[in-house]
């Protein structure tokens, strides 16, 4: 392989390891594989820019594995099931083949966790900030997909997980609240998808959608998408101890639009079917008619006003 | 909508009416389609990075085609039919509104031409050089894709159109070589993918790739992958006028390692089953046995040495 430059040699041997049957290798210009029969696809990407979605000094191995996690969440939000992932990589100039294996690495584990493979990509270089980009490839039954639109009044409103621990673990790292055991960090590198929450909640749940931008930004688009208004209990929201401590003053209100959670929120009509499900999810609110807005409420019934937040997906 | 920044709020205004039905209109986390029964699915990722792969004061309208059409040149690699992409944006923060505009205009004259839609993607800010990831579906019969390790001794070696014109294209902005009438830096901004041809060849080509690294590395690769020997007699190489007259003096050898041609190069045994395409293509060469090597040879059948150059894809 005469004229190879050693760093992207040294990638490619880093990355053919994760590579899947129908990534051919690695070898040749696209993935070629076989969808499942009479299964629709499911397909959604993500980019993470340095020092805006990951902190340049972060684990290499979490890097990696932060952004098939966000991928996958988007799958979770759909209730498809994981089938694998392109990545395009713009590294820096001169990157460290050390860094390199250890952001393989990372995608390994999390390829072998959640049963997906690497389907191709395309390694550059960059002057800038590394910028990552993955497209993840998932299958659901025809017509099953959870979508945003399909929240009813009277529907109950649901969260996975606890809530605005992805929010304070980037603040922990920037030693603006503590952490002494490092829960709230770990949470913001290496968020949980809800893969098996969505393929469950399918056929159960009205509305779905990953919470990535912040619990009420993100539920006012299931609202504003099915033509509904919601009410979200904020003594309700499920917060992990940790993210309770933190909650205070400037903080208090940081769960409710902090982002980064990668939890689902979910509409479903009926509480025991949700229960029935055994799964770790917690009811926050209701689904009510248009004309009452989307508002999040303290026990005194009061309305709790956030701040105005960003919104990057398309 | 609030809290949306205006000018993110502007892109997926800009983008929505790019969506194919499978989008969902951009509304939920993920693209549903369903792949055409009994296909296979083929699907490829590259990134650009701007001052790498395109100019910053490229005009927005080719940036977006010449990443479509980069990825579309890899569907026709593999003789695949689009249909359709994803893509991440990371845009420098403040934009221009009509910058967008004109980008996502280009795209729209590329979706008609080409006969796909946007499916999905993801808008995020860099404080770096813009970078652009795109990922391409497209499908093909069931093992009846083009691949890279098919070539056979004996077989003619073939390319579409002419080779050159985009490195040229590169150094004729760059205002190193002359240009008058732009058709070479037009060659550069906006390759020409052999969708059309790629199909065609299904059945008649025994290997193929694009041509984006370069003709000599790029046909190194079949015949690695193929594990055979090649030889390319330089004269045949078809060149377009203006490359041509540029490729003098310390520019003699460019056309044959330049990169940025995004023609089809590929292999077949029956010249007259080529031929019988009708379509433009130039027999180059012919593929040998092993222990020959990978040789450009002069008409003299003196052997050609090429300067070493990069090579980025994985």
């Amino acid at each position: 392989m005469a004229g190879v430059p050693a760093e992207f040699s040294l990638i490619y041997r880093h990355f053919r390891p994760l590579a899947g049957p129908g990534a051919l290798d690695l070898r040749d210009d696209a993935a070629v594989f076989a969808p499942p029969p009479g299964r629709e696809l499911v397909i959604a990407a993500d980019a993470m820019v340095a020092g805006v979605h990951f902190l340049p000094d972060d684990p290499p191995e979490t890097i990696g594995r932060k952004l098939l996690r966000v991928n996958l969440s988007d799958l979770a939000a759909m209730g498809a099931v994981p089938l694998g992932y392109l990545m395009t990589t713009a590294f820096p100039k001169g990157i460290d083949d050390s860094w390199v294996a250890r952001f393989a690495e990372g995608l390994a584990l999390d390829q072998a966790e959640f049963g997906v493979v690497l389907l191709g990509g395309d390694t550059v270089s960059t002057p800038g900030p590394m910028t990552l980009s993955l497209t993840i490839v998932g299958h659901v039954a025809p017509g099953r997909a959870l979508r945003r639109n399909g929240a009813r009044v009277g529907d109950g409103v649901w969260v996975s997980g606890t809530i605005g621990d992805g929010a304070f673990g980037l603040r922990a790292i920037r030693g603006q609240v503590p952490d002494a055991d490092g829960f709230l960090a770990a949470r913001y590198r290496l968020p949980q998808p809800r893969v098996a929450l969505g393929q469950a909640l399918v056929g159960v749940a009205h509305a779905a959608m990953d919470v990535s931008d912040g619990l009420m930004q993100d539920f006012a688009h299931i609202c504003r998408e099915s033509g509904v208004g919601g009410v979200i209990e904020a003594a309700r929201v499920p917060l992990s101890p940790a993210t309770r401590a933190a909650a205070v003053g400037e903080h208090a209100l940081l769960p409710f639009h902090g982002g980064d959670d990668y939890e689902l929120i979910f509409t479903a009509p009926d509480d025991g079917a949700v229960a029935a499900l055994g799964m770790a999810a917690t009811r926050i609110g209701r689904v009510v008619d248009p004309g009452q807005g989307v508002r999040l409420l303290a026990e005194s019934g009061a309305e709790i006003d956030l701040p105005a937040k960003g919104w990057s997906h398309f």
